[in-house]
């Protein structure tokens, strides 16, 4: 791979998932491919999970990783073309990602949305120029709109996790939250999983209240649905997941009461296992007694970040 | 050790000072140990000592070392247990921590005390919660009672430079100062030096206005003494340092004039040595005079620091 | 060397810019070298460039390497002596910088001017404490008056790319700014380039406004103009660079219109190659089309930051 920013930069993910499950194995096995090669990873907003399984998969691979939190080591970055920079940014993007592509072999890159405006957001035009500028492989630490290293990690854990002999019907179901969240993470889920259920590996289903429908383009083949109690129904998977409208853009709109899941909730599936991206609100995104209970697999799926890391970066590595 | 966060954590501290000792003279000598193991540094307050001692003792032992300031680079985390988390938490401590034990094979954590609550801050409940979910050793870098890795690194000091023929008098001298600090480095001090006294190794008493008493937890055995004059006499170590009240918890309560050592008031000792665990304000809490003479082990005291953690690591790497 | 603070440090430029391009053929050549060696970055201010350019050629060297950015991670540092410490510094420089010696091989440090007295800023005091007091070798990241690792890079790049037969004609140019910046970039860039003219390697020229002249020590034997129609005539290679007035103290004083280059500019001269340090404020301090045309250097300059980074410390880690 030259860049890791969709799922459309990957050939084969069923190949890609193996990858990582091989290196969830051997994690040390590939470490003189990353002699002397430089990760850069560059956050304009905070991280957890991102930075140190990122960070952990470079260093098994033998990298050095130099880490730049843009926000608050460094300074405002202009993004706009044609503007007498004569106000807070202090740096155009096309000299700041150039310059880091001089001294770092890969760069990973984190940039939230502002939420402002859908088409600026959708454009990805910040992620898309640093691509542009920097001159070296990027991979997406989360976009505006996409965090496939998260929903590649969350295709590793169904892999890992499914034991049944037919396909496992996988519901991302929207939970509420007090405040305005990207469509990222939902976005890439389902995008991953859209191409999973092309490649009939699931089947695959969002639920969501009414005005909370996502961005077609990344829904194709997808059931929809603005029913929870059916959507559960006989559930493999549920991917707990709060996002703010893409229609009325960036909004948190009302919505009917019982969004959140619970053991009640959980009998009309089929003992469904229950994923979320962290970090969760418990109570409010999702109850404590499921995140608690057998059924969840919040924190595996967090482990299995290191390993869709490494086998993102162990491919761009052997593309060098 | 499977934690470091006490000297009730260390089976023999005289061994464990000596192999400090014998890192300081061969600081290379176990870097196979640390070879592919990562240790995660948590700060939830700033550090300089703390974090480059240790990050360096890993370094040492052939570890990588992610560094994550949770209060710069991270978010705010919920403690409480049946919260409904609609406030200004973001993740739960069940879920960071365990999610960072998924990446790192041991934990450092720093958590200061808040010095509202005596009970909140005395029961240790966040270090006990991120040991009890984050599944790997945890090494602590001050909690809100205690500072193990400076205790360790205040004994080697001491063990390196006695070379009198009797027991020494150690000396733990309250300090001015304007500000309301933790009682961490004074109950680790008193900690580690009971232990010693038990063992036979010093001879330990505390001096502080009234008012100013430890925790009686943390000081079996100790001399307690509220004149200084005395206190001073014939003593070989003096450990200045300020800290709050704990009866009035967490307050500065008046004092008499006379609880900043001067080259006056060590007239009376035998000539004594001085230590501090630093920062320290000088002419408030030490005055020049005495921290720029020739009785002032600060530096060396400091320095010390990457041994004791080295030391540490080393016990915790050899026990994974 | 000892330490690398400026031009004053390095007994043969020709033989370091030498090393420079050396090492850019060969980054790997010498990793026995900093094999066990520590290099702690000491960040006040800051840094994009400088950070990842060091820690980078630090990393090529074999060195282990810590960043310690004082002024997020850490606490305010007093540099008076002979004041009682009970205001908002938290720790003397006596102390921190001797403690970051304990940990570290070799310290590089970044301290930004005030500019409010330029006594206080050109006496370098807080440079000057910090090497007095660490014990080990420094290399600046940027002091109150210079940023020799900046003009080592421009040096270097200028000899890279240099074919004519005679002497390059070097013209350091003055820039608008909304802000007031530091003299440190052209005080130190000015420096080198007399040092490299007294060689008899080019021919060096300044051109500012009125008023905007530099401190005369740091130009001997510099062409200096006020006519930019003028200075520009024939240059081979025009330094781009805003700086406050040195006489109205850190002041940014009016000027008359003219002094962005511009395509236009550039027909006086000989083709002339354009560099700046970066970061520069497009259509304020240069035009885009000049950035972004085939005469800019910026982009290959900012590159070289890392030869002159790690020529300077294998020089440094030869002599330890």
């Amino acid at each position: 791979m030259k860049q890791f920013t969709s799922v459309n930069d990957v050939e084969d993910i069923s190949q890609l998932v193996a990858a990582a499950l091989a290196l969830k194995e051997s994690p040390y096995a590939h470490q003189d491919l990353g002699k002397n090669k430089t990760l850069g990873l560059v956050f304009l907003n905070p991280s957890l999970r991102t930075r140190l399984s990122t960070q952990k998969a470079a260093l098994n691979l033998g990298m050095n990783v130099m880490v730049m939190n843009m926000d608050k080591e460094g300074w405002a970055l202009e993004t706009q073309d044609g503007v007498v920079m004569n106000g807070t940014t202090v740096e155009h993007i096309r000299e700041a990602a150039a310059v880091m592509g001089q001294y770092c072999d890969v760069l990973g890159l984190r940039s939230f949305p502002k939420l402002i405006s859908r088409d600026e957001d959708y454009n990805e035009d910040f992620f898309n120029k640093f691509i542009q500028y920097c001159g070296v492989p990027v991979v997406s630490l989360e976009s505006a709109t996409r965090h496939p290293l998260q929903s590649l990690a969350d295709l590793v854990t169904i892999k890992e996790t499914w034991k049944g002999t037919t396909k496992p019907k996988v519901v991302l179901a929207w939970a509420p939250h007090i405040k305005a969240l990207p469509q990222a993470v939902p976005n890439s889920f389902s995008e991953w999983m859209c191409r999973a259920q092309a490649e009939g590996m699931l089947d695959f289903t969002i639920v969501q209240p009414k005005g909370y429908e996502l961005n077609e383009d990344f829904t194709p083949g997808a059931h929809i649905s603005h029913n929870i109690d059916e959507a559960l129904k006989d559930a493999d998977y549920i991917y707990v997941k709060n996002w703010s409208s893409y229609k009325e853009y960036g909004k948190v709109l009302t919505y009917p009461e019982g969004w959140m899941l619970t053991n009640e909730r959980l009998k009309v599936t089929n003992d469904a296992k229950v994923m979320h991206c962290l970090p969760v609100r418990r109570d409010l995104e999702l109850s404590s007694e499921v995140l608690d209970g057998p059924n969840s697999l919040v924190i595996q799926e967090a482990g299995n970040r290191l390993w869709a890391a490494q086998a993102v970066l162990k491919d761009v590595l052997e593309s060098l």
